[in-house]
């Protein structure tokens, strides 16, 4: 078997306000391989007292349609994973949470993404006066059941987040129930 | 709540032989929204007579390190889902399936990538003769407890494999046990 090295060379070959699109040349004189570099994502699975989950709905640029999703976004310099995910909540939701764990990550695309996944499991929900949903986005309140079901049907398709489910049900979090 | 939409102008300003970048303009005089395009991928959850997972240990430039993941790849031009699954298959771990079966698909990442991840069950496995792995690709069989185990510990830790395996689980088609 080959022994795995390290690229001879990176370079940033464009530049967004999101990510920069590196080339790594693994081999002198070979096609560099392509990858994004990009601050890592965390995502929060917030548990109501009532035992539902707190999603989102919107429309994505990147797919152009609605999804279904769990709060998330971009872990902002200077911010740890759990700040981060308690920031989405408040901004995505306009719910706080008296707790939250933060997982061990995880890599979103080990092919084409260099940064990991953060999995936040929050309770101690509670609705934050005057502050609504970000504009665009429509909070759905989901039964364990009834998460488990739009994900094995499909509705709940963000695979990062299917992800994090099963890492808050392996680690206890998460109720595992059959659907 | 806004009304969604599509974007008015979407370029490709950077080109790869995996993937294009695309700058989508949403409004007029907005920055672009970027993302990549490219082809859906498969992977593939390959369940042997003893109850085993196939698994591929590999070293992956995008995070520069060695990873434990599902046999997986891009789907090729005119290739189905199960087609390019049961390839990669054979071309990571010398396997053949005799038995393939094709769940609702998923999204890698909503907010980066543009295309579709298509879980694979696979059973019937027989090793191909003359059929070695890829150059760098070491097989590794575990158990269903195990596989659970390295997920909980973030040893199997490739997010969008991870997705699989819960949706594989709710499906029916992988055993969901506590570990």
């Amino acid at each position: 078997m080959s022994q795995p090295k390290s690229p001879i060379r990176t370079a940033a070959v464009f530049h967004t306000q999101w990510f920069d699109l590196l080339a790594k040349t693994m081999d002198e004189g070979d096609e560099p391989y392509y990858s994004l570099r990009l601050p890592d994502y965390a995502a929060i699975v917030a548990l109501t007292a009532d035992g539902r989950v707190l999603c989102v709905r919107q429309y994505r640029p990147a797919v152009e349609r609605w999804t279904l999703e769990l709060p998330s976004g971009l872990v902002d310099p200077g911010e740890t994973p759990a700040e981060a995910a308690l920031r989405e909540l408040l901004e995505e939701t306009g719910y706080q949470a008296a707790d939250v764990e933060v997982l061990t990550p995880m890599l979103p695309d080990t092919g084409r993404l260099g940064n990991r996944i953060w999995s936040c499991v929050a309770t101690g929900l509670s609705r934050v006066e005057g502050r609504e949903p970000e504009d665009g986005i429509e909070v759905v309140a989901l039964t364990v059941p009834e998460l488990l079901r739009a994900t094995a049907d499909g509705e709940f398709d963000h695979a990062l987040h299917v992800a994090v489910i099963l890492l808050a049900q392996l680690r206890g979090k998460f109720p595992a129930m059959a659907i």
